[in-house]
């Protein structure tokens, strides 16, 4: 028998060290969300562009392919469910995508982006698509590069970005769930209109003041098992959570004083990444089993914790008294029905991320199918607004009145992450897959989370999803842990045992 | 003629390389001081560790120096302050420090110092310097085969350790202006003490708050010309400033809601590093042209904007009214005057880092005479304690109750920075030359000060000192800048000048 037991450590030593260098990376990326200076932008595109170089020489160094080679060829692979063999097909999945971006691209696709994202930033405070138009071009110029450079079988180039948020997801599959998914929401949302009940959401337009609700984000998010010891809550533009590794992992959100729900479940989304962050084995850094597993399993954590869990009537039964004294001014005189209802109000808007739980797909297919056009090349740069606007009266029935509410309104595009949106409406589906089994397992949630008990779903899914890491692609993940395969039904019943109701339908 | 514009562009990359790497690390650091959670400390010691180790690796490349060799004998180094002759003269003197210490001395001094640093914290808690003396004689071994493997000529070992700090400076030139500055120092803390003269510092106890306190400090450092566009202010339990490059200056303080020197001055003190790093040829970044070029002259920044400027009678005349404007609960009541002496009382005191502007030197003196004894053996670490006591109590006629007012108060030696404590009063005496040279050129500074006009200064500073980076070493840009070399008189005749009238001598 091979002594395999040298390759395998010099492999994750290697393993680790390009993380870490990713993770110094990480660290730069958030400081540059949420406190650079405007004048030291340039010097930290450079920065970024250089770490991402050297990780990018690391991570394809001949040394790795030649560890895997041996390893792969040792026989020691058998059960593909172990940790070697997670780690080693991992490894290899991640090498073959890195060796094949040249080092030129993968550098210039970091300046740019990140000079990107400052141009987007400017251009949306400003609702000037034109000073973003020329970034959006360089940028598609470079996807479609690195599409073709990873190369896509006999799918479409969109699958090839595709596959960098969801592994092993194809374009066609993902159309294939979303056409009943929009035929599910087009109906609900008619449904919901022709009610012609409306709640009173001018209450979440109070007055909330901004200590205040950082306050009480906290105190929700700690609630929900998110661990304050090791990560933080900062402000950013464009609310994210990045997890550093082992005891570090940051929250971002932005506050209005007058709209109430944009912190507060942004928060409670990002702590749903969060605590999926601090669920890895934190012991297996570096490797693919201290990993996520894919953005459509991250977004099902934190769209749970945001939607599932954070808009329920029984989660707010049991927060709403410390609401009130948060916020007397706003609350004292609601009753939290009322409030109840005003959080869940569905009706079109312009913003995704303030979109409510059932048009928030919708924003998603927009998008999904605007990218795929872009990078084929259907849609010209310049086009984008006239697009968009049109796109998005045939959804949603409203016309966005600027390209700040528009086309403008999200960071991904300017930060190259082309295929990521799609992973929005996975989660939301493996979320309600997800949903459904622990309540099988652990009996009444709701009565669970009235009684401020909301360990026990975190626990679920820490054992069942975040000790995992990348044990299981998504598809298989969702198999071995609920029976069944991506399906929308569960999100459609969740939906309609939650708005039917609400609606009176 | 050879043609030297290759291997130049490639040293200048490789030096470039290296300073981004620097630079990257110097991110972390400022979060690890200011925003990192508890649980994050180790995964970010491992950070920093890698990136310290890669740093390394790369500026002790061979190739450097075949690069420097090649253009050292290029013949192209004829005129020593062009860039080319000061890039290759800095590179050189960094690669030999490098090179000159072999790997396992390297990796011994850090983990012993890291120990040693966590001895010192528990030993200054408990007053306990016995807990720590075995630590200081571990770090002084050290530091002596630091001394023997970067040389010193026919100088002392001391010489190698002050020059990490202060490059070129002798320990026989310091000794030769310490000695009359101290003789002088002496002089006026008796004449003040027999002055029978005390100030009401009380006033500074008052309740200051620190919102009030943290804009009122950006306000000043703004009007002193710290660019906050391109920089920052944020809280560490340890002040300090950090120039990560271009754009990108981050000053740090700490608050007491009922001590207002501490954070002003510290923030005036941090903004004057600052405004040195923003003074940088930025477009130099990376290379010695685009560096400070001493800790000496460094100090002499922060310490002229602290003290010439922000402890001066006109500086107050000019923002005490914005001051009671912040705090009308603690200033309303109180003259200017009143203020103005508070500020600027002068008593014999135990900790360094609260000394006022006359009695500082004198903690520096002490700690440079008890630190060359040591490393030349003249001094045993058993002996600490007794011998700073006794010269302490020669110096400045009080004896320190215990070890942590003594000689545990400082983090420096535990960390192995021994030749560092000198760089702070030649910084004092360097801004004494600076600010007479400033005033020949300009004019009465108090004239401008009193009328809010702090640019003129600080754009002289630009023109003499910040822009040329390390084209001159401190004791020729001394000359260069004043047309006399390192002196104490110019500080001693502005002591006597603020002083003698403040306490009527």
């Amino acid at each position: 028998m091979t002594d395999v037991k040298t390759p395998y450590d010099e492999l994750l030593t290697e393993l680790k060290a390009v993380s870490l260098l990713g993770s110094c990376a990480a660290v730069l990326g958030w400081d540059e969300q949420t406190y650079l200076p405007p004048a030291g932008a340039e010097h930290r595109a450079n920065q970024l562009g250089f770490l991402a170089g050297i990780g990018h020489e690391r991570a394809t160094s001949p040394r790795i392919d030649e560890l895997l080679a041996e390893l792969e060829g040792s026989g020691l692979l058998g059960d593909p469910d172990s940790a070697m063999a997670v780690n080693v097909r991992e490894a290899r999945r991640s090498y073959d995508r890195a060796t094949k971006l040249p080092r030129r691209l993968v550098e210039e696709i970091s300046r740019v982006t990140s000079l990107g994202q400052q141009a987007w930033v400017a251009a949306r405070k400003e609702k000037n698509f034109p000073a973003f138009q020329p970034w959006l071009e360089q940028i598609l110029t470079l996807k479609r590069e690195e599409a073709a450079a990873i190369g896509y079988g006999d799918g479409v180039p969109y699958d090839a970005l595709l596959d960098d948020y969801e592994p092993g997801a194809k374009t066609a599959d993902v159309q294939a769930v979303f056409a009943p998914l929009r035929d599910a929401t087009v109906q609900l949302v008619t449904a919901i209109r022709e009610s012609g009940k409306r709640p009173d959401v001018s209450i979440l337009e109070r007055r909330y003041p901004i200590d205040a609700q950082r306050e009480f984000g906290i105190e929700a998010a700690t609630k929900i098992g998110f661990d304050f010891n090791a990560g933080r809550l900062d402000v950013a533009h464009h609310p994210f959570c990045s997890g550093f590794g082992p005891g570090d992992c940051r929250l971002t959100t932005r506050y209005d004083e007058h709209h109430f729900p944009g912190a507060f479940f942004g928060t409670l989304h990002e702590a749903g990444h969060g605590i999926y962050e601090q669920g890895l084995d934190q012991e297996a850094f570096g490797t693919a089993l201290g990993e996520t597993t894919s953005l459509g399993i991250h977004e099902s954590q934190s769209r749970m914790w945001e939607n599932f869990v954070g808009r329920s009537r029984a989660f707010w039964s049991h927060v709403f008294p410390s609401a009130r004294e948060h916020f007397p001014e706003a609350l004292s005189n609601v009753p939290v029905d009322d409030f109840y209802a005003a959080i869940n109000d569905v009706r079109p808007s312009f913003i995704r991320v303030e979109a409510d739980e059932v048009t928030y797909n919708l924003h998603i297919m927009l998008r999904f199918e605007l990218e795929q056009s872009l990078i084929a090349g259907d849609l010209q740069p310049a086009d984008v607004p006239a697009a968009w606007n049109e796109k998005f009266t045939q959804f949603f029935g409203i016309t966005p009145p600027d390209d700040a509410q528009g086309c403008l309104q999200d960071i991904h595009w300017s930060a190259g992450l082309f295929g990521y949106f799609p992973t929005y409406a996975l989660g939301n589906m493996y979320a309600g897959q997800f949903f459904e089994a622990a309540a099988k397992e652990l009996g009444d949630l709701n009565a669970l989370f009235a009684a401020g008990d909301f360990l026990p779903l975190k626990e679920w899914l820490n054992r069942n999803i975040h000790c995992r890491g990348k044990q299981y692609r998504a598809d298989r993940l969702v198999e071995v842990v609920t029976g069944e395969p991506l399906s929308q039904e569960p999100l459609v019943r969740h939906l309609h045992a939650k708005f039917d109701p609400l609606f009176g339908l």
